[in-house]
């Protein structure tokens, strides 16, 4: 809402005025114009010059001290700055509003919008931003007249979002401050605080136990490239292979390292990130030319609500055996992630197909190896919200440690409270060597990026020469603004004295999907399985042939209907899923679960009838 | 400097202390505590709940109204609180200081710098800097006692810095403000004001008169991934060779596209980035056991100062030709950039090397091409600040458009004013298919990337489906602050009523570097090259062996030396520069500079005087 503020032209004033105009700023609040009552000081000159006459400085003629006064002539006197005043707001409002009509058409004509078709993009389908605050956007739409409403960020901004509006605010605070008192300082044999100090809380948070190093970086596809260059100088040296290196041709080329990935993860669309990738497409000939798949690609057991049962659902290879349904069943989530798991069955079949599989994937020449395992903790997010048996991914993990594969989690999408825990490392109740942290960090404010390592990693690049140091950086590195925002949000994210949803007993964030309705929507039969885990609930619709994927349009319909619901979602082609912050209160959760509950509802009810129909063509 | 805030007990008080706060931590301030008179109306409650308790709040008693009053039995009454008020400053004081002087061990314990070798930098050399103010770090350091000294930024934080102190807080009320308007918001088939309003700003300076899209990502390594994807497939649309494609094998990859780079570029640490430079000690297999170098990479001829003279320095395969020394030697830089040169014998040289040089690098069975031309124009940053010939570019850009093959500017370093014109392209006259910035356009407070195409290269990803589309993406795409930052910083950049520095009737930077010096600079005998251009001022040092390239240490004893002085700068192996912000006085930089020459002769003479003990002792 654009403000006008009423200053102060007493003594003492300007400062007073611009205070308080700051104080408006810092709350967002666009300020039209400032107007105060004149006392002879001719505080508008040093105003107008704060502004650079940017903001408009209106002056009212002195008020009569005389109480008996009936403030006529006062009025008479004052009318034309009070017309001016109105024709300033009204210019303002039109301007404001001619401009919000004209962002669609503008924003197709001049953005490049990062994965768009932008001709499948007509101008009444652009969303207008006016603000946000906390889970919320304010959107601008015109129907008959001009309209804000709220929308609740249903997709997390791209599952970078966290604050309420209280963290939203304090985090503007400590923008304005940053930005004073450091700007940004180059990183590099440097220190300074909120660098530090986020060093600091990472290690003694997520890097807990295993990690002792911090290297910043932009985001999540820099920091897992730098993870798989540590992950590599690892391996070399820990199986001694950097002899090989060095009595190797003139580009030091000698042999063929590959990583160790599961299938449908993502990490990030530099080369080096997408190499990691299996082929999809996302990485096409089409997409990058240069992509070639430097990785050995397993098929990960997933673990899904389908029909009110947690189930693991076992890739085709795995199924010929025979599992007791005991352990491939579970009542809650909380089931999956026990430890004494790891004695079942199920256990000993994963044991023994990872076995199988990793020993022929080195070459007999010694010149092709799996220098590292990439993977996206507990759920493989762009994939489509998959949530991969977390009993699998930690024996994946101790069948590369022992075999001297340094081992990265990717936890971009997963850190920092997104599934109900600090990280997804600590629902596996395991430790990698190299971990990657981006998005949430910074509470959803600015990109910064972290790859945390253990002392063994960082020894693989100590040395006498600079040549042997990791010679990787980006101009931001440790940015000072990006580590306050994280140091702010990481804090108020755990603390259960501002954020009530962490219980303070467990430290787990509490349930934030109504338990009942998430089973019942798992049951829905346009609904193929559900995933509810932390901040995020995600629903893969049944489809098949051209609506399954990620190029399916299949959700088009009911993510529109979601939209005139107030819901802003963005679908992973058949798959829908909300996504909170770790502030995000149940009571907010639940309407929004059931409005979503109740278009699914209608989408089946759709898809029936125009079944139906068809049946009633052929 | 640590503030302590005289708040007001009166009726308002609360909000106007809270505002006082508020304009203090915008201009930078740590806040030790608020202190105020009482009027009884308990205003200390609410500050201490707007707090949050991090900030004590002291009341003092009321102070006597008659005038008579001595006040003595008032200090008594207030004794107490200022007692307190003197135990909360000190203990502060003791805080701070401590962590100030730990710093350095806890910097060597938790970091990992970038392109740092950790086992070569002690605590001694690192460097707390506790804030900065436009051009200058303020530096903590322990002598005797605890001093707090300035410290030029000579390398502008990795080249990313130019606001002057007016802008830097003029920054930091608009961080504040786009954190609390806008947090960050999704960009994808979404508009705001700040990302519109930056795109627009952007095509109507820097894209003027061919860019028609902007690109959004967050660092220059991702802005040229993001350049080569969109280059790659306008080629092989113009090239109709997508049709190879479609016929091509299960991964699609019927062909080899190569870049077509000059020696000694950089483009970034992302693996798309590195397969775009030629082979180097940041690209060896210690580093990237994934680099191959996909590229064909020409050797530039380049132009410096050497003894007074900007000459032309010709790549060995072009030493061969008779060239008149009209042709290669000029009287200023302007005379370089001159669009006359390109009817000179030199032009038909470059011309006819380029076009021997092409031709041979595509195959004969039409499998592998050149699919873009990436450059730096003007100036190699990283590459040691080599100045490129701009003849020899602006010819090299022509053979490729000539033949078809798109044409990427690298302007992440010489962006909006780096070398003292809003873009390098325009100091070339020429114009590019595609261009990346970054590192500058922020005014260097957070990281933001833009790639801008021509209407061209978009329409090659225009299509019925979604795979079609360019599928990058970085979660914070556009985001709002950055966005703010830009939209700020390049206004300001570039009005000369703001920025005395940009002269207003050619809209060029003024010269910063006194050009006597320069050219002084450059004629003693230690030196073997200068480029002052623009905010660089860049020394060569005569260097040898080990003492040349990358990895030397050679300039480590002058850059100590110049730190004492209160120059912060950083070397490229035996590169020394100076780098300033658009915004920074010529009465600044001449100072420095003649610092800078007085240490290159104190150099000079120490190295003779070595030198001949040396001959000594042989």
């Amino acid at each position: 809402m654009p403000a006008i503020l009423v200053g102060d032209g007493r003594l003492g004033g300007i400062s007073a005025t611009i205070s308080a105009y700051e104080s408006l700023k810092l709350r967002g609040y666009d300020v039209t114009a400032v107007i105060f009552e004149d006392h002879g000081l001719v505080n508008e000159v040093p105003l107008l010059s704060y502004f650079r006459n940017r903001v408009p400085v209106l002056v009212l003629p002195p008020v009569p001290k005389d109480m008996s006064d009936d403030l006529m002539s006062w009025f008479d006197e004052s009318q034309p700055i009070f017309i001016s005043l109105k024709e300033i707001m009204i210019s303002d409002f039109i301007k404001r509003t001619k401009r919000l009509r004209e962002m669609p058409k503008k924003a197709c004509d001049v953005f490049w919008w990062p994965f768009t078709q932008h001709k499948r993009i007509p101008e009444g389908n652009v969303t207008v931003i006016d603000s946000r605050c906390g889970e919320n956007f304010a959107i601008h739409k015109v129907k008959d007249f001009d309209w804000i409403s709220q929308q609740f960020d249903a997709c997390a901004s791209w599952w970078t979002q966290g604050p309420d509006p209280n963290l939203q605010l304090e985090l503007a605070r400590d923008m304005g401050y940053t930005a004073a008192r450091y700007g940004h300082v180059m990183f590099p044999e440097n220190v300074y605080e909120p660098a530090l100090e986020l060093a600091e809380m990472l290690l003694e948070s997520v890097g807990k136990g295993w990690a002792s190093r911090v290297y910043f970086s932009d985001n999540g596809s820099t920091a897992v490239e730098i993870a798989l260059k540590m992950a590599f100088r690892r391996f070399l040296t820990d199986n001694n292979l950097l002899s090989c290196h060095e009595s190797a041709n003139v580009d030091g080329r000698c042999m063929d390292l590959k990583v160790l990935a599961l299938r449908g993860s993502y990490h990030g669309d530099t080369l080096g990130a997408m190499e990691a990738q299996a082929p999809s497409h996302y990485t096409g000939f089409l997409q990058q030319p240069w992509y070639s798949g430097r990785g050995v690609f397993l098929d990960p057991p997933t673990v899904s609500i389908y029909c009110g049962i947690w189930k693991v659902c076992l890739p085709e290879k795995m199924q010929i055996l025979n599992i007791g349904q005991e352990c491939v069943s579970f009542s809650s989530h909380d089931e999956i992630f026990k430890i004494n798991r790891d004695g079942s069955s199920l256990a000993g079949l994963y044991s023994s197909f990872i076995s199988q599989e990793l020993p022929v994937l080195l070459d007999s020449n010694g010149l092709s190896h799996i220098g590292a395992l990439v993977v996206e903790p507990v759920v493989q997010g762009a994939g489509g919200m998959q949530m991969i048996d977390p009993l699998y991914q930690r024996i994946l993990v101790r069948e590369c440690k022992n075999r001297k594969i340094p081992v990265i989690f990717d936890e971009v999408f997963t850190g920092f409270w997104r599934l109900g825990r600090e990280s997804a490392a600590e629902m596996l109740c395991c430790q990698p060597d190299i971990s990657c942290f981006a998005k949430l960090m910074t509470g959803g404010i600015i990109p910064l990026a972290a790859t945390l390592a253990s002392d063994a990693v960082f020894e693989a690049f100590t040395g006498d020469s600079k040549l042997l140091a990791l010679l990787h950086g980006h101009s931001y590195s440790a940015h000072a603004m990006g580590c306050m925002a994280a140091v702010k949000s990481l804090k108020w994210f755990k603390d259960y004295n501002v954020n009530m949803k962490i219980m303070c007993e467990t430290r787990f964030l509490q349930e934030l999907w109504d338990a009942e309705l998430v089973l019942q929507i798992s049951s829905h039969p346009v609904v193929h399985r559900v995933v509810a885990l932390g901040t995020l609930c995600a629903v893969e619709l049944l489809a098949e042939g051209c609506n399954a994927g990620y190029a399916s349009t299949y959700a088009s319909s009911l993510i529109k209907k979601l939209r005139e619901d107030g819901i802003y979602m963005r679908p992973l082609g058949n798959v829908i899923y909300l996504m909170c912050g770790p502030c995000t209160s149940p009571f907010i959760c639940r309407p929004i679960l059931e409005k979503v509950y109740a278009r699914i509802h209608e989408f089946g009810q759709q898809k029936s009838a125009s079944a139906t129909s068809e049946l009633g063509i052929c």
